[in-house]
């Protein structure tokens, strides 16, 4: 059990989502901040660094919308529909790009890409799962 | 002349905005940063915190999504129309959101829930001028 | 596996410290950051609200600088010990303060403070264990 | 007045330092955080990117370092004072460190990295001031 659900069991009220769908997408923000973080740093390190330029500004963007998103899904005390839909479609799509970047050099053989891809799918995948369910 | 200003003069590229209106989304998106993070506060300290509870999880939530934008509009190396774009639709509605709440507020006479409403309105601006722009 | 220590794996230099240690603080920088977000937004809903002021505060900053920190020890690039120990004092003090705060509540039967409590005193413990390595 | 000034006059209660220094050394992490953030993409977009990889990461650590600094300072309501000495002095190393690498570099003749050494330096003495008036 991740903390997130650990934590939404604990709570005083009700909240917007089915338990496990939010406690999955608020988990998989986080995994993503992180990943995509260590990726920059990892990309950064990379001799041909100079090649990576791309990756890196659209790893440490999707770590930064990642970081809100899962923030903003913590919060579920006087939820706001609109402004949880706005962040989850920004967090999508940001994960999308940098999925999308990071899948190509994974395929080229840089390990710490191919993690990242999957780790942008996941959250990607968790941030559509709750759109969906809350149109 | 804002920080932001400033360091745009010294980017050693193009970037994808016209420079003055990157600079006043950045430096809006800074101000309503703290600006939200302070107006939570003393939302916080308020003898009427339990009336309170939406206008702090909105100024929380309002904060981290104009943090992010914040960010993503400062990394102009290898910037991603995309991504971009959805980060500023985000920051529009949750400045949007967050700027009706405490407008409320400041109307029945709270002082730093006016003020935000303000900066809430300046960045809502600001983003949707860069939106316009880069359309 | 964590997915932090599934990272470190795939980076491709030597890193400052354990490479076990390190994967473990990251995880529970990250944990502790969420959790402390949730447990601030659980005060907030409670009907004794105006009395978890500073519980509230405490978490809110903790996650702040848990968040850094977690963001500070994934880049391992070009590591400066200074920077790394000095926001490692900070992130140890900011959770044994909100630690000792939630632990009281979490005593009275509030189960998010019980929680969060024990979040906070993992992310000491892995930041002081990598002060001590790294002294 | 900046707007963290303008902010600390409307908040309903008293707070554990100067206003005037109070409200500085916030809008010094603000514009410190943007200004690292700004010069790290700066860096990251010149021919000799390889050469900047530790200016790079110590400009992301210390963005993030004075961004929870500024959060934590924006924060009066039940202010905790060991906890806001231990961030103020984190922050302040961070901003040292960071600026005595990106003054080298500025003068080398690097703009960017002459204008973020001088947010550095502010900051630093902005957090300095905070930490001698509160011993």
């Amino acid at each position: 059990m991740t903390g997130a659900r650990q934590m939404l069991d604990t709570y005083p009220g009700d909240f917007g989502f089915d338990a496990d769908a939010l406690a999955e997408c608020i988990a998989a923000c986080l995994d993503c901040t992180q990943t995509c973080t260590a990726c920059a740093d990892a990309c950064l390190a990379e001799e041909r660094v100079a090649e990576l330029r791309h990756c890196i500004t659209l790893d440490l963007n999707c770590a930064d919308v990642c970081a809100a998103t899962g923030r903003v899904l913590s919060r579920q005390t006087a939820y706001d529909a609109d402004m949880t839909r706005a962040v989850l479609e920004a967090c999508a799509t940001a994960c999308k790009v940098c999925g999308d970047e990071c899948s190509q050099h994974g395929e080229m053989g840089m390990e710490h890409c191919r993690v990242c891809a999957e780790a942008c799918r996941r959250c990607e995948r968790a941030c559509r799962a709750l759109l969906s369910a809350s149109s």
